[in-house]
């Protein structure tokens, strides 16, 4: 949803040049922290690269940190977004699928190798948790929504469920570099959700993950 | 268990100066791995730090790939050994404790920026699958036994279990960084294992998992 511009208050989304502007600096931070990592992150490369002063940038994020959060944060959202398909199944399969395929590519495979440097203290790691905080917010509002559908037994709690499902898929790709199918994530989800569900799980959706896959 | 030198194997674990030689030569390759990372890699600075020939560590060792792999495997075989208490929960404990450990190491972050680089095709992905797939079997030597001991249903497969628990630590160090304290662990064991057990775990052996963090 994009606002009319709002060149006052120039944190937030708004449409016209403003946007175009951080669309451009998100998309060349994201770049950067692509291809050359956390320790070489620089500012005025982003400027370059997004045609814009070094001040604009600083004027609006305040420092490499904001920056970096906000492009932490675009690149998850828009690469493994949070489905509703309206079945927890079929959410979970679905953002695992992205999760997969993000980790595979040179994007995720920087991102890990960002987390993994980190250490309390260090410049970004307060920013890395934050971003974590939040994915991981809307990660269980999957569940809360089920529970609200009367899908998933509300005394169950979904964070043991994101650790096994989200590590297994993550340790596979990254670690063991074992096939993290979409057959194995359907399994796996079967397996360490079953115990929770209230409602037997709908057809796994496979036909509506495998449109979006091929989209 | 050392056997007498034989020179004529160079390959073997030997007692005496062979045994040294290769101690040192490991001990030195790790470092590399540790402060260095893969890409910087060099065997005549391995060869130097352990105060060897470099050709000895060719004729023994034949490649970069094959000393990056033999270091790889003692160094999770030192770091983060198979237990065998007699029970599987309490198997299961201590090793994942052990991994976590390591994981919040300088090697074992390391170790991980090391495997998150790897792609298909480049020169040591191979060694690291090989790796992944001997400790695996490890792992599943550990379900192995509890079945044997009449403790695990030998109908359910330990692979997806491992993945669930190796993997939910692997993501909360490597990645969310939320804490996975002994008490996380002990939870997740159960939670992911209650379901094959034939015989109910014995009390979860924490003063045997606490003396030996202490140790």
């Amino acid at each position: 949803m994009n606002s009319p511009k709002t060149p006052t208050t120039p944190q937030k989304r708004t449409g016209g040049r403003s946007a175009r502007v951080r669309d451009a600096v998100v998309a060349a931070a994201v770049d950067e922290l692509t291809h050359k990592g956390i320790d070489q992150f620089s500012i005025s490369s982003v400027a370059r690269a997004a045609d814009v002063h070094e001040t604009s940038i600083y004027r609006r994020w305040g420092s490499r940190q904001g920056l970096v959060a906000e492009a932490l944060h675009a690149a998850h959202a828009t690469a493994t977004p949070i489905p509703d398909t309206g079945s927890l199944i079929a959410d979970l399969q679905q953002v695992l699928i992205s999760v997969r395929d993000l980790m595979q590519s040179p994007m995720g495979r920087a991102f890990t190798m960002l987390a993994v440097s980190m250490q309390p203290g260090q410049e970004f790691y307060e920013t890395l948790k934050g971003m974590w905080r939040h994915r991981l917010a809307a990660l269980e509002s999957i569940f809360a929504k089920a529970v609200e559908r009367g899908e998933w037994d509300g005394a169950i709690a979904a964070r043991p469920r994101i650790d096994a499902l989200f590590g297994a898929v993550n340790w596979r790709v990254s670690m063991t570099k074992d096939d993290a199918t979409d057959a194995y994530i359907a399994e796996m989800v079967a397996l360490y959700c079953r115990d929770g569900l209230l409602i037997p799980a709908a057809a796994p959706a496979q036909a509506k993950v495998a449109r979006r896959r091929a989209a």
